[in-house]
């Protein structure tokens, strides 16, 4: 399976899980939707900063700071 | 491996494969950067829509029909 890790990119650069195993993600005006494999869903107010697919990770950072 | 392949997705609803294979993501403030794991680089103005990663596959919109 090709599921991927979200984690939120924090102000100091640590990285905390916001979900595993994620199958799909679908990015809305100031907030993401992700659901995955075992059909858990979470709605949070990000953005992407980057993927690495074959590492299996999406980096995520607060909607917040989009503002640059 | 975990690769997607990446499309765009057209006015009438059709797809068009804008790279195949493709590891890392990057969105910018209007366009979207991807390298595959061929090391081919590709940076276009698009959004991402959808993302299915169990099925390999990305889903773009042109960056011009983001004002909704």
């Amino acid at each position: 399976m090709c599921e991927a890790n979200v984690y939120m990119l924090q102000e100091d650069g640590e990285k905390t899980l916001v979900m595993e195993a994620v199958d799909k993600v679908i990015p809305g005006k100031d907030e993401l939707f992700m659901e995955n494999i075992f059909g858990e869903r979470k709605t949070i107010k990000a953005r992407i900063v980057e993927m690495a697919l074959v590492d299996h990770q999406i980096l995520l950072k607060k909607a917040d700071d989009t503002a640059e």
